[in-house]
């Protein structure tokens, strides 16, 4: 298990036990963690004693009453908290990861939500979060997306995928799920940030969704695994979309979509908040309106708005990592369908392709079994070759697509 | 004709000739009349002599030589210009007026234009065109509009017409269309700016249009009767569609929409500038949406976004008037129908209201004698009357509207 493997100090374990007892972004903890070590917190919380009074830690009676309230919550939490060597089992059998505030893998831009940071974070997925994060925009909108709106989000995500841009969403259907997947197309990187354990689908009809996004990116969740979703805890989380993207992209939402809760966050953090306008006479695109109006934000309407507006911000960093923008995306710049040619492709890949029956279609499983490549490896390469215009999905899996 | 009837001496007469003889906006001829009287200058141009050095007109070598080139310009028009008779029986027979800076009825707001505000506006219809202004809104965009565009227009347009809002436009297809008839389908004013002579419809199917427009509000015109549109008109005539309106909405423009010059002079001259946005995939938004990321035009969606930011501007004025905006308009509040009660009436609109048949309607010379009171104060106060929700068009001239 990672969390044992890569810290095998008591800080990660102990903050993995915290996320079991007290829910993120929970004001007392952020308080308390910010002055003592995590393994003191949870000591004290299975002592059943407050820490000593210092500052954030209870100075004032109210402050200690909230103090007393909170260990109480937590506390109550004790009875289901696994022992340590079932959070490992778990993790390992799971194939999850924890990271904490400190590791080389944590995105510092966490850091700027204060006492709010996240106490750690599963990672289910072998991408690497800081790097990953570097160049990353956040897609979200509405579940009850339009036609029109899962459009604009594929079509957005695929662009700035294409440019080496990470696509952050939040997992749920219609433009989050459209993010997701105009990302994968173009086998760029995506992160689906849950509001429930990284291996408790929700919405269950995302299972396959999230395997994928894991193939290739990453699934986080502040919240352990086996934990199931809740209406605070999306409101919770949508702060860490925020956070994780250098700016966050509304497609569609409604007057009262949760996308605008998301908004807010990019928008107390200092992140650029962009909308994507669509027609006055849908509702679905009330609340973008509204956030160009009211609130500042920038009306976008392809990747290169996006790029234009973030690239300042990114650049300056990626430059450091050998990663610059190669180079600026106009609107009439054809998207080339035919990236890499057959010769270009990774070897694995050409074995997959390879592997495509020349007429009619074929599954994943069958395409990993004659080309002799594990799922893994197969869902890799489809992505890629999907996005470099080889192949194509249909009803029944994958086909060669006609030149 | 009402070029001799309210204005017998030289000046109109003057202004009159030169609108025949120069294109509007003509910076030699703006810049003389400015500090010369418009008779000297036509008999300047007439006598083939140059107006004596001093300010303007002509101090360097330079400007002499373009006031040369300038006065050669419209000399080469002389032998067209018709005879003070003929203008004004043209004028009589097509029910024409002209009005001059410095008239009662011309817009201070033109003044604003500078060098080249308008010489003079040739009028068909009978609205007072400085009171209608008060409370004026241009709504220009694409004639190549769309069924969406189209409904924009013609919805934004009537919601703002029975809030005493005054319509103004190109008179163009597509959205200037749309825009008239959804003032004139709530009885609204409406302006229809041309960039003809104001008996030369154009476009010629929208004859019948502009019949309308006139009947009810004005068409209006800074080239002669019966001068032929062109290209560069339309774009001479656009600063005037912004210079008379508060502030200007572009329903839809493509990437080179004339619509999109409308919204560059509205800015230039520091007027709100508005644009509803639409679908990114459809070309004819994608100018509203640039204008809304680039140049600041704030995104409108409803009548109540326009009067939320042109109210603060135009109600000081209206105020003097006993004219402020009756309130909020939200979507959900009921329109009220009428805004100042009869006790709000000046004494000649008192006089004009009290001169109307209790049933059925009546025609404008018949109120004006019923009333006792001149044309022109007829003309002035019917605007008002119904603009105030007091009066209706009906097919035999006005009448009583019920409450």
């Amino acid at each position: 298990m990672n969390v044992v493997s890569t810290r095998p100090e008591a800080p990660a374990l102990a903050r993995a036990a915290l996320t079991y007892l007290a829910e993120p972004g929970d004001p007392a903890l952020g308080a308390m963690l910010e002055i003592c070590e995590p393994a003191e917190v949870l000591a004290a919380i299975k002592a059943d004693l407050l820490p000593g009074p210092g500052p954030g830690c209870g100075d004032s009676a109210a402050s200690r009453k909230a103090l007393e309230r909170a260990l109480a919550r937590w506390r109550a939490r004790l009875p289901a908290l696994p022992a340590d060597a079932d959070i490992a089992a778990a993790c390992r059998d799971g194939g999850l990861r924890l990271i904490c505030p400190g590791d080389p893998e944590w995105p510092d831009q966490l850091d700027e939500l204060g006492q709010a940071r996240p106490y750690a974070l599963w990672l289910r997925g072998g991408a690497d979060l800081k790097s990953a994060c570097l160049r990353a925009v956040s897609i979200v909108g509405s579940r009850a997306a339009t036609g029109y709106g899962a459009h604009m989000a594929g079509e957005i995500a695929a662009d700035l995928g294409e440019r080496g841009w990470t696509i952050i969403s939040g997992g749920a259907y219609g433009i989050d799920a459209a993010a997701h997947r105009g990302a994968l197309v173009t086998r760029a990187l995506s992160i689906a940030v849950l509001a429930c354990g990284v291996n408790h689908p929700y919405p269950a009809g995302h299972a396959e969704l999230f395997a994928d996004i894991a193939a290739h990116g990453l699934v986080v969740s502040e919240w352990p695994p086996g934990r199931p979703p809740g209406r605070m805890r999306f409101l919770v989380r949508n702060r860490t979309i925020a956070a994780l993207s250098a700016g966050t992209v509304i497609v569609e939402a409604g007057e009262r979509s949760g996308a605008l809760n998301t908004a807010r966050h990019a928008a107390h953090l200092g992140r650029p908040l962009m909308a994507v306008p669509g027609p006055v006479t849908s509702a679905q695109s009330a609340g973008c309106h509204r956030i160009i109006r009211e609130w500042g934000a920038t009306c976008v309407t392809c990747a290169a708005d996006v790029i234009e507006l973030l690239s300042p911000l990114t650049d300056p960093v990626l430059t450091n990592f050998g990663l610059a923008d190669p180079g600026p995306l106009t609107a009439t710049t054809p998207r080339p369908r035919h990236g890499p040619s057959r010769d270009d492709l990774d070897s694995d890949s050409a074995r997959v392709l390879d592997a495509f029956p020349a007429r009619g279609a074929a599954g994943t499983a069958t395409i990993a079994t004659e080309a002799g490549v594990d799922l893994d490896t197969v869902l890799r390469c489809l992505g890629l070759l999907a996005g470099s215009g080889f192949i194509e999905r249909c009803d029944r899996g994958w086909r060669l697509r006609k030149p």
